[in-house]
């Protein structure tokens, strides 16, 4: 449907709500001129939806970011920043002086994308097609574990509508009627470098939404009453809603309205000036919006000490069957603790949890993309996300991670499957380049079991451990090295065998296979010591050093990985810094994996027991 | 609309189908259950949907694989394996021994998930959503650039209509009006671990496929008069069709059929027999379906030297104008390089290409699944494709770039605004982990040139390198350093200074960093030399080994990324291979950045002038 006019505003109302968007437009064409960068125009299309919004619609406590209560504003469309940070200034937030002063300076908080070093921010963006299904994440928490009244408000540039993150949002969005998300999609019909594929074609836009399961409502984004109907639907309605809403691409100021040449670029003083004076120059205006509901403080979660899952040493147990119970003990100790599938938990093992506390488990089905972007979403509420599929699938999430990283989110991630160990399904299914990629995510942190008992501890600390934290787990059965209740410290490690030869560091699987070298050595006369570096980044530096000093500097690094980034890299760097010169013999798989046993592919990858023997027998 | 039963076939065209369809089922259950391990059942689902489709409508030379009049036939749902090479079995392909005997094993062709180690295998799949976006590359390649009859078949599973990447795909299908693409999904209503979102309510599917601008048709999958008219109006369509199949999981096999436990597991030796005699038992029927229409050879392309952009030593030129320069020059002497862009290349500057030849340029839109899978169906169809964005966004088609280097695709990819040194946008625009994700890629090269001429060079290369290829490019501007010209094969590196005290060894923006750092150096009678290592990976092995013997083994390494992975662990590798013992001082990136100017971003970052002296001093 269209919305014209059913006015409910009164004309002064209506004044003052175009004097807040001149407001608005006035300040993101000044904060953009001054910095000397930015995106004015994609500001000017979505000012009005802003004021609209701000002035009436959301209720949010700018006092208290922290209020439980508070709607959630998330620009998907971060490069919109400048008219993110003109509405934190009208309503008191952000002065006037930071906003005109800072905008994109080194060292300002007013990032060229938002990021959450501004507590009004809940996630970083600025990579299209994330803060909506962030804010499916978000929403799912609000209305299905807070039972809140907070409403999540995303606003989506028209460009990013391409990405398949998108409808995998709104299908989400749909499938668990997210009936306090709406989701505002500013149509100026240009993206960064011309028209967008649909232009102004809202009626498709229409069809699309609405076969995902959403309700559309079509408005003109320059008519402030229209707007504001809309946004009355929205949060009324029983089910998520998209607001269409056709705008024009720098709106307000005439010498650059609906013209795909200006994107991205601030305007030059002269201009901008002129643009002001248009607009009526600056103002004062403070928003006094309407605040949230008085929401009793939730009381803190009663967080017991979990009791994690036990094992006989020497028992064959996979690190994935550790994980699926002790997240599931975790499920009893910790209410915050919630998880997230992409269609594989039977394989993860986060079934366990799923049948215990189906309240806290949700499914995402298979769509990585969501699947971590609901993650963070939960963190933002403040609960503790276990997100779970193959290793080798979290790379189709690599960029949701990467910008979880820049959020500092709080999430733990956990891939099963890693390496060729799985055997027959091929490297389609192996996750080989996992620990470089999430090594190489800012603030993240890297971890690999080699037993049930060792899974079991880590996963215990990852819900309160700060970042992106990455666990992996393998597909078959290994013997249990550990007795329970042996603390297994993030960033530590442990000496599974003493040896003064020749150090063998392994992770995961691959610490099996470096004790199995270690006893056919021992035949040949040579003291081999394991190392298993269950934590990979932060990597144990100290038991690092310690093996360069007692072992010679013969070091062998195995990994069931590509030899790129991996643990090899993290032992290479850390002896780097450490200034420790060492001669390193690095297993790792080496060619393109096919089929085969799990022994099979661990000898033909150049990682079984007889490479590590013939590795360490070359050191010696 | 549903197609029932408009006859074209005779009983005895019908009862010959429904055969071959027995034995693709009975082969199928064979071999899956002789390998151990594969999916019986989502082969099971699917064997109507291909027997009337290579019996009948894929045209197809089963002895010349490469002939460019051959249909495509994908297996998106690539864990239907069995099923594949049933019909490769029933075809000639290849024999029933080697069916029944490889499929799995180590060594064998027959992988748990196809790969084009098979002359009829297209892409590697097996993860999914991957399949369809790759065959919407094939058919624009078939389409837009050879004007081949050749059709694109795609079997998808319902599951993986998930993925957001199937909603690219079918969006650039009916973008592009592909009338050669037919998709198959077989909507057999179980994923892994269950139930899919939409089970059959193969409405949803219609109004969704719909809206995305392709047609629907909905079929009962086992009805075989239904399947074949379906697939008579798919290919005569004047669009992008997709066949909506009705499907029953396990069907033909009534002790499994339509049971959501019988996922990803063979049957037994018991149950396999029952099965096979139940269903008539082993054939040996050999399917003689169409061949494609007589298509002369195309001629090889014409290819001609390129001309080079030429550059002035010392002018200041972005390397991605210099990437744009020799695109530009590529198109103009080789018919066969194709661009295609993400939406920015007004920023990566592949606009110079698709002004000069729009025909062989593709805009996928904000869409970088797409935009990966795209090059790989073109590089399918022989063509040379180069496709440009971000580098940061890179990271949002990681699985597709992980999938191309399983599949030995030759695809070139582009990322620009690597680093912090794009300044003020801040770090969701920075690509910092980028060469530590493309350096994991199976059988890729990763190359970050530091001047205008050694990006052209570069670039002149990329076509004709196996793999995956990723090249670095800078936002701004840098003094040229190279004569016009002067090599830079891929695996070298150039001394740009020469320097005993110690070695500087950058890449892109560092290098020129790393040679002020050099000049201050001579100040304080430190001898720096410095080396460009533009190729990461392979990185110059030689020239390291050099640079460690002839300064006592000084080495400082700066790079704009991460420090996990990139061009620190590229060396320590290399190092560590070659036995060389050094002492590696590592500048990188070490927190998360925000917003500044360039100069700020770099010195912040710990990799300005200023700290590459004084690493280089602490080695000294």
């Amino acid at each position: 449907m269209t919305l014209e006019a059913e006015r409910t505003l009164r004309d002064e109302e209506l004044s003052g709500l175009a004097e807040l968007a001149a407001q608005l437009r006035v300040d993101a064409i000044r904060c953009s001129t001054a910095a000397g960068s930015g995106h004015p125009t994609s500001s000017l299309s979505a000012a009005d939806l802003l004021a609209v919004l701000v002035a009436r619609h959301l209720r949010y406590d700018w006092s208290y970011p922290g209020n439980p209560g508070n709607d959630h504003l998330i620009f998907s469309k971060g490069h919109a920043s400048p008219l993110l940070y003109a509405v934190f200034r009208s309503t008191g937030a952000i002065s006037e002086q930071e906003l005109l002063e800072t905008y994109r300076r080194s060292g300002s908080r007013l990032q060229g994308h938002p990021t959450p070093v501004l507590p009004w921010v809940d996630v970083a963006t600025g990579s299209l097609g994330q803060g909506l299904p962030v804010g499916v994440g978000v929403a799912l928490a609000a209305q299905y574990l807070d039972r809140s009244p907070a409403h999540v408000w995303v606003l989506c540039g028209d460009s990013e509508t391409a990405e398949g993150s998108v409808w995998e949002a709104l299908d989400k969005a749909g499938h668990y009627g997210l009936r306090n998300l709406t989701t505002i999609v500013d149509v100026n019909r240009f993206g960064q470098r011309g028209p967008t594929e649909l232009e102004w074609d809202l009626d498709t836009y229409r069809r699309r939404v609405e076969a995902f399961g959403c309700h559309a409502i079509l408005v003109d984004g320059h008519d402030l009453g229209a707007i504001d109907e809309a946004y009355g639907q929205a949060r009324e309605a029983t089910g998520p809603t998209v607001v269409l809403a056709r705008t024009v691409k720098g709106k307000g100021v005439p010498e650059v309205e609906n013209d795909p040449a200006w994107h991205g670029k601030p305007f030059d003083p002269e201009l901008a000036e002129r643009a002001v004076r248009a607009l009526g120059g600056p103002r004062r205006i403070r928003v006094a919006g309407p605040k949230p509901p008085p929401a009793p403080r939730a009381p803190a979660p009663q967080i017991r000490q979990p009791e994690l899952p036990t094992y006989s040493r020497g028992a064959k147990v996979a690190t994935r069957d550790a994980y699926g119970d002790a997240l599931h003990a975790l499920g009893a100790a910790r209410p915050d603790v919630v998880a997230l599938d992409g269609e594989v938990s039977d394989s993860t093992r986060a079934e366990r949890f799923a049948a215990a506390y189906p309240d806290r488990f949700f499914q995402m089905f298979i769509a990585e993309q969501q699947l971590a972007a609901a993650a963070v979403g939960m963190a933002v509420r403040g609960y503790r996300p276990f997100a779970a599929t193959f290793a080798a699938f979290w790379s189709r999430a690599y960029d949701f991670i990467r910008m979880a990283g820049v959020s500092r989110a709080d999430i733990a991630l956990v891939g099963s499957h890693a390496g060729v160990e799985i055997g027959p399904d091929g490297p389609s299914q192996m996750g080989l380049e996992d620990i470089a990629a999430l090594r190489a995510v800012p603030g993240s942190t890297v971890l690999c079991p080699a037993d049930a008992v060792s899974c079991a501890a880590l996963v215990a600390q990852m819900p309160d451990h700060p970042g992106v934290s990455y666990l992996r787990t393998t597909r078959g059965k290994y013997p249990v090295l550990y007795d329970d209740a042996e603390p297994f410290p993030i960033g530590g490690s442990r000496m599974v065998r003493d040896g003064g030869d020749v150090a063998l560091l392994g992770t995961g699987v691959t610490v099996h296979l470096c004790l199995a070298a270690a006893e056919e050595l021992t035949r040949e006369g040579i003291d081999a010591r394991v190392i298993d570096l269950y934590s990979i980044k932060p990597v144990d530096r100290q038991r690092l050093a310690e093996a360069v000093v007692e072992t010679g500097g013969r070091l062998v690094v195995v990994e069931d990985h590509y030899p790129e980034g991996g643990l090899g890299s993290a032992v290479l760097e850390a002896l780097a810094d450490l200034g420790e010169p060492a001669r390193v013999n690095h297993l790792a798989v080496r060619g393109l994996p096919g089929s085969g046993t799990p022994a099979q592919q661990l000898d033909r990858a150049g990682i079984g027991v007889g490479a590590i023997v013939s590795a360490a027998r070359a050191l010696a």
